[in-house]
């Protein structure tokens, strides 16, 4: 970039002035929200938004459009004042003055699916970083696909400003160490080093060399002023011209510059400036009113717009022609970012036949990805035990268009950088670990649900049937845990058959996460009653074993159909008439209308649910529930269902029990 | 430490023979397990529980023995092979035989409170260093405390043995980022750099400078060699000459060493060597038999035995004469090690009053951590917000008499840190953070709750009335999902009143974890129905509106508890006589005698129960819900009850309809 005009410096200037004046003036109004940040980093935003990052506002959609995430998802207006000033539709000025109110498209955090230009939901700090690393290499894998040499379809950056918290948080290690391995060399952090957080100075619990830290991981570390455009510019350079290495870009800032009494204190950052304190900043920065917004700010952007506009449009055309040169790249391209299922050719297996739903779910995957070749995916180093190696090599720093993404033991990083790979479009992806260690990557599951993304979550081991490795390793909670978070989708097939088909389920369910449930043991086909099975259970449930005018319903899910059907078995044999149903998800299962539920569960019927688990969640549907109610031991595992009393008997015992 | 002897490196050449021996025969047996740590780390055991470690086995609770944790926890062998040899009781042959059953005292991960000498739970990776990093500052609080000029009372290191993946987890890198700000001189961490992971070759997703990353925090490096017994020591002792900085001893080894075709291989790692490689084995270790102990092993340890016995009764002896001479500190030694609650003058409100419940959270907490001078504890940048200061210092380099632990932003880690406190014996440990970001101390709080360890969880912000932040900040599921932890007591207070009696039950509850789960908004002290309510709510529940044959009992939590006593005034006006419950923990209520329950829950009356979150886990005690099925809104807080539907007409109309 050349030297910075006069003429341009003072645009970027009113820029990030009027960042710093809706900011406050929105946050002062809703009474709440995060000045430090907007007010600290304003000139970077300028420069960004203005500047540095290829988009379009009349297009936030535009697939070749740099990302950028505010990973520190709290400093929100910085984002809104910069969307509204660019032209992004879905941020207008009521909306700013709105912020933080219900149906404002100017929510506290910023909101993937809730205004246009946020490109993933943040807050939880330390994820959008995460996200990112997904994103640029989402970048690297649709680029090594789809571009030719004459033409650079796919070619964008992807930009993310962080502060002191999210580099605190592990998972942003996680994902920049891995960020580092993969060579995302269009990976751009901006790191706004104001050395202050809520508690105070960063000196409380936070002195390490993080520039160090960064070099260590092979990043590229660059050092600069958050106030000096050019040295931004140049920076960004820099940090372009590095192909092979994510970059860092230190910016030493002060937090809520420009607040007379406040900037460069902790207080600046998560209240309101208060009403004196924005008059003695507004006198400060010599502007008057309310909702300032410089003029000159606005014809900059209207300049701008015009500018960007046609560089869409640009690759509008050269897509247009890239498409007409490759037509078979450009059918794949469709297919890719169309997002749509590509029915597998599923495989078939006998009554009888025995496989771990884990061994099932392998079967399935390698069908599903042959006919889907945009799903990616990997495992937190498991790759054997959870059993999700297809064919295809390891993406890397020089294979993009290897599919399978080791991602190291590192789960919470892996779900997040998921997120970042469904959220950049074109891509298909699952992840997975041992159901337990769901607990690590939990609250990038929960982001996977807020913001509506398919990713598809291989867990298996998934109770105490894991056996040797013991109660660190035997999940009791963790399958109830997971249905609990809204728009998760738990799917626990009961045998191999079922395990097909929930991989078909999965791919199917674009409305948000899957979690697959996967045994580590091994678990017999078994016969279904119902010849339909297959559609059926797709409302959450069938009949396994058909009674007509039942005593009692047994559901059950995953390995415990064949201990259910074995203990309707046995009670036959007692003169009790058991209906099985495999309930492969509950929460499907539960939404159905009554009509539907009862033609599975009839009325005034005895119900007893079983699942290697507690029971809480069960008791709405269940009279009686066989269950765990607490940590498992180390044991082969039929050593420890015996030891837990998790057995047929036990099942067939309260089959007997008097309906209450 | 001065050269080794040729009769020194021969006993621990035999001991570390006896780890490969015992290690892989135990594997082999059990059909399951690790054998690449073991095998490739046995050099180090033998110097450590040999020569390295102050340690007794005759007495596995001495409060000055060093610690030593294997993060690494899935090679266990590893650690029952050498607690066997020193002679820990614990673990006998018979329990090596039967590795990995149920019963035995050699569970597939080493599990605290099961096996004498086991100092922590580990095989979720990451945690154990990070829960090292809570002993080794636990120690320097108690040293600060207790040690005079003249007696070094308290005076131990704390060693861990991690791997690569403990070292990819984002935990670890948390916590040692603290450990280095901290100044924790006498943390050792021994990196068993081996380049091999569960995949292959780390080089598939961690090629990263972790020697320049450690620096980075802070921390000394040493480099040196797994097999080199001189050199081991020679590092251990430049490590205990550094006082101020932990120390990281980087030593490069071979995964499953010994094992002719298996070393350095990933099939090393996590299964049995197989019969075959195992004859291959001992055949290359020259040895014969199954479970080989090396006479000249057990004639050395037994050597030592007697040196520890003397050593550690010289250490009692020291404490004699220091409890001598400072009668005083003597006293509160011996509090402090009781661990029992000491009384608080609690603070005192009338009806009436208005407080969110985590102001007075922050009120109790002064009061308790006043009479309880051996609490500790923090927040993870959250000390306002969280409303969990108290008088005292911040813990630093330069205070280890500051009780108050600003872990910085960086959950998980505090969680595991604080697991390690209260494990190190002496002390309490709070700490706290918004209760959504429970999510991402989820791992750490489940190993609280399977060692049973008494840390309290103080988790603010609870439900959807967090307003304006949004939904990524207000919990809906959180506090269902914490009830489903086996162990874990989750208390949420009603009123002020009520979380002052909240804190004294998490001070009297040492059995695992509590989680106080704290309102941000303000909250209005409501009159109690039943004069002894502070005993009674010890059952988990107390009537707060009582009604002679009431025809309705709604059962609240927290802030929900006021809003059901405005749906029983609303429904009073019908002529419907409603009876309000208060249940501040469901899971205790729950464990009552029906004759309790149904005191203050009467058979046959219509329940509805009433909580700002999903109702899943309700459905067993009430027959309708007042719940909250989706993600919450930004916005304020009434505002955001509203739009969702969470109002006292909505609970009212429940209260109206017929009994299902």
């Amino acid at each position: 970039m050349d030297k910075v005009t006069t003429e341009k410096r003072e645009y970027l200037e009113k820029a990030a002035l009027t960042v710093r004046t809706l900011s406050m003036d929105a946050i002062q109004k809703a009474n709440s929200g995060h000045p430090g940040l907007p007010l600290g980093a304003a000139e970077l935003g300028a420069a960004l938004y203005g500047e540095i990052l290829k988009h379009d506002p009349s297009d936030p959609k535009w697939v070749d459009r740099d990302r950028f995430i505010l990973s520190a998802g709290h400093g929100s207006m910085f984002l809104y004042s910069l969307l509204y000033l660019s032209g992004y539709e879905d941020v207008s000025m009521d909306d700013i003055k709105a912020f933080r109110q219900v149906g404002s498209r100017a929510p506290g955090h910023p909101e993937y699916g809730v205004t246009g230009g946020v490109e993933t939901t943040t807050g939880p700090l330390g994820q959008g970083l995460a996200t990112a690393v997904g994103m640029a290499a989402a970048e690297t894998m649709l680029a090594a696909r789809f571009n030719t040499e004459e033409d650079m379809i796919v070619d964008h950056y992807t930009y993310v400003l962080c502060g002191d918290g999210c580099l605190q948080e592990g998972v942003s290690g996680e994902a920049s160490s891995l960020a580092g391995r993969l060579g995302l060399g269009k990976l751009i952090v901006f790191y706004d080093s104001n050395k202050i957080t809520i508690d105070g100075s960063t000196d409380l619990s936070f002195n390490e060399d993080v520039a160090a830290r960064y070099r260590a991981y092979g990043w590229q570390v660059l050092n600069g002023s958050m106030y000096d455009f050019e040295e931004i510019f140049r920076l960004v350079a820099e940090a372009k011209a590095e192909a092979e290495r994510p970059s860092l870009i230190v910016l030493k800032s002060i937090i809520g510059k420009g607040s007379p009494h406040k900037q460069n204190t902790a207080d600046a950052h998560g209240a309101p400036l208060g009403a004196d304190e924005v008059v003695a900043t507004k006198a400060a920065l010599r502007v008057s009113g309310d909702f300032f917004v410089s003029p000159s700010a606005v014809a900059y952007f209207k300049m701008k717009q015009t500018e960007w506009k046609k560089n869409r449009e640009d690759w509008e055309r050269r897509f247009a022609a890239w498409s007409r040169k490759n037509p078979e790249k450009r059918a794949e391209w469709d297919l890719f970012y169309s997002g749509a299922y590509m029915p597998a050719s599923l495989p078939v297996y006998a009554v009888g036949d025995k496989a771990a739903t884990r061994a099932a779910g392998n079967k399935a995957l390698r069908s599903v990805a042959k006919a889907n070749q945009n799903l990616v995916g990997g495992s937190a180093d498991l790759k054997g035990p959870n059993a999700v190696g297809f064919d295809t090599d390891p993406f890397s720093m020089t294979n993009r268009l290897g599919r399978y993404i080791h991602f190291g033991v590192r789960e919470f990083a892996m779900a997040a950088i998921s997120n970042g790979i469904a959220l950049h479009g074109g891509l298909r992806v699952f992840c997975s670990t041992f159901m337990v260690f769901a607990d690590y990557l939990r609250p990038a599951l929960r982001l996977s649900a807020l913001m509506k993304q398919p990713v598809i979550y291989v867990l298996t081991h998934d109770s105490i049937y894991v056996g040797e490795d013991g109660p660190t390793h035997q999940p009791v909670e963790t399958i109830a845990s997971l249905r609990l978070i809204p728009g998760v989708t738990v799917l626990r097939p009961g045998d191999a058959e079922e395990t097909a088909v929930a991989w078909e389920m999965a791919m199917e369910n674009r409305d948000g996460p899957t979690v697959l449930a996967l045994s580590r043991q091994t678990i017999t086909v078994f016969p279904k009653g119902d010849p339909d099975w297959k559609n059926t259970i797709k409302v959450g449930a069938y009949i396994v074993r058909k009674e007509n005018n039942p005593d009692v319903v047994i559901i059950a899910t995953g390995s415990e159909v064949n201990l259910a059907l074995s203990a309707a078995t046995l009670a036959e044999e007692s003169g009790k008439k058991v209906q099985v149903v495999s309930m492969i998800c509950r929460e499907l299962f539960e939404r159905q209308p009554v009509l539907i539920r009862e033609a599975l569960v009839p009325p005034s019927v005895r119900v007893v649910a079983a699942e290697a688990g507690v029971k809480s969640g069960w008791e709405g549907l269940a009279d009686a529930v066989l269950s765990i109610e607490r940590f498992g031991e180390s044991g082969p595992a039929d050593k420890v269902a015996e030891h837990l009393g998790f057995t047929v008997e036990a099942l067939a015992k309260l089959i007997e029990a008097e309906p209450v």
